[in-house]
């Protein structure tokens, strides 16, 4: 069986977010995602609420899980000898820093690989920073994150 | 009439800005410079101090309002009907954060419509940033800024 | 009046042009789209076919007008004395070609200016090329353009 | 079981080449490596040729098989049933072109889904058309392709 | 003494080298540069006069020599013992191509180095094809090259 | 003699830089490498221990020097008559900052020169920021610094 994971801080998981966790579980048997601890002072929602968001935001996915984590991915590889991740790229800026961090996690620890999907056009200019900046001056976020975060975010305000 | 408006932070507005705001003025019948709040905790200039900058450095352009305003891009357009944004790129790396913020835009407000210039050769290493780390080591920044700010600036020091 | 060009070799239109064209014209009182000869041997469609399937794809558009022209694009702005260039930019090897051109034509001659539009996401992979080479394998090219030029693609076959 | 494919010219496989081929084929059950037909007029290899080189090549990998094919790919993926694509990105360049084929792709034939790899840095210069430049003017191509491709080279000379 | 070389096919030398000849000329003790055969079908300029056009062009920098070569530049490298190369780079597709260049070089000779240099800005939309476009449309190239290339030019029209 | 500089904070110096610093050292007579004050709050080692640790980490190369500095570049050019600056370039971010940088320098001096070398595909990845946050998180950093870096930053751990 093929597993793969799709690491990032997902504060908030964006519709972005959504679309490659949907194609990348037809890709493999499995998909885990894995939220890492957001390095940014305040992060808006708590690692377990990010936890949670997605999971309701992907329960119709019988093969994606959410998980956690605050160490090196070389470590979560090999603690749960997952050794394939999946990175969306959006952009040649996204291209050339995914790609460091893919050779860097190699030279690591050789077993791991990351294959990339490329973001759906009609998300190619979306982010968790994004929404928040508009969220921050009440633009609307609807088309943007899932009901669920919508909502949240709504009654946060 | 058609309007545009070419909003940043101008702290403070250099050569290369005045150079859009030149060409720009001739290629619409008006354009609006938007003095946007910086994010930056401790700016050279106020707002306000930005807004008389740019004023007196463009006062030979008839077709040249300077305004300033604290909100989304989007909802200043809706409020005074200008939905014309133009924007200076000079390199790639605009070119993508930029493109980006036009696709949001867009999203969020589908009158809106982004249009770039490339900066003129000349000015196409010049920035505020670069500025700002030039005049902190007492570099020469005359040629960087129209006189009245490097005359502002060297009073200051 | 701000008269602008979008120039091209359009062959043949694509829904990514038609995209271009329409938002443009929103911009400008009057938007001339100018069919340049295509420098490729065989092109698909003669320069005067390819003007009237624009004619036709963009009929709905009052302050659209189609044109052809065989020489340096500059010489056609002082001709006609239309000094406004939009282009569409998909992607970063376009920024480049495109920023090149518009720097050439202003040192030739310094009237003239060139705009940039993005095109919008949902167009971003779409060029002349692409059609052509999906056309040539018997790809069904329907949802890339117009539908008057997917009529007389089809015929042909 | 999750089947990729990895289309391409491999006129000739290149060490490039089979650093993916083989990372590919941890990750997924099984691959296609499939020969397309080279749009250059005159290739260095026929079809047949670059088919049985790579299978020399890969000839220690289980679950690798060679094929050919001569139409769209996602012609391919429907009469195969196989619809993961897997390509090298080896720098900026690439990543435009080749994220341009996979909406394209997608665009016409929803089920497919491409998945890129990072080249190995030790070939992120390496391919096709440089092993033949070098070797058109009697450089040592030994270090850049497969023993079997070097021997053939050599003899042909 | 360090010396470096400079190859091209300067097909003709627009200002754009005449400017790195020059900046290139200061840094070592000596510079040569290299006119390698157009791999166009046609060139503008035989081989024999690309060198005494450039020959002239830079007759005021003592420490210039010019030179001509047709093979794998690092047999040139080894045969005159000169193993610095000097490139202009203009743009990021400049970026890419001469670092591939630059890496395939070393692979195959280790004692080669190439050193880049930016070209200055008021050049940075030059090349030699961009040249001949514009004078095949009888277009103004007086700003754009060296006076006697432009003179000779003038003349064969 | 043609003296160069490689400025930069160096915190802490890597297996990169020692290539850049290596193979420069063949091209120019004499480098001083110039540990720039780091603009970072918190530096892992103060200059002076950065100073050492690449003293330490390149005394097999008899025309290196090893200096500190911390004013604009184009000072220290002045005073101490070196106008050479060598940058490696790992990747189109780097390019398009370190170009920037490399003009407005030229335009406050012009005497100033700034060459580019790739960095050597092995450390294309490799920045002193990757080595801190592998550091951070205990991750094995012996294949990214030189042994006396290695050793140092073991030891305060």
């Amino acid at each position: 069986m093929k597993a793969a994971m799709y690491p990032g801080s997902f504060d908030p998981v964006t519709n972005g977010h959504v679309d490659i966790i949907t194609r990348a579980s037809k890709v493999f048997d499995k998909l885990v995602v894995v939220v890492m601890k957001n390095s940014a002072k305040n992060p808006l929602f708590s690692q377990e609420e990010r936890v949670r968001l997605i999971e309701e935001a992907t329960s119709h996915l019988d093969n994606v899980q959410v998980d956690m984590y605050d160490d090196l991915l070389i470590r979560y590889a090999k603690e749960k000898n997952v050794n394939i991740v999946v990175k969306g790229l959006r952009a040649v800026s996204d291209f050339e820093s995914e790609f460091q961090m893919a050779q860097i996690n190699r030279k690591l620890y050789p077993n791991i690989e990351t294959l990339f999907l490329n973001t759906s056009t009609e998300y190619s200019y979306l982010s968790s920073s994004i929404v928040k900046e508009i969220y921050r001056y009440d633009g609307d976020i609807k088309p943007l994150v899932p009901d669920n975060v919508y909502k949240i975010m709504k009654d946060r305000k």
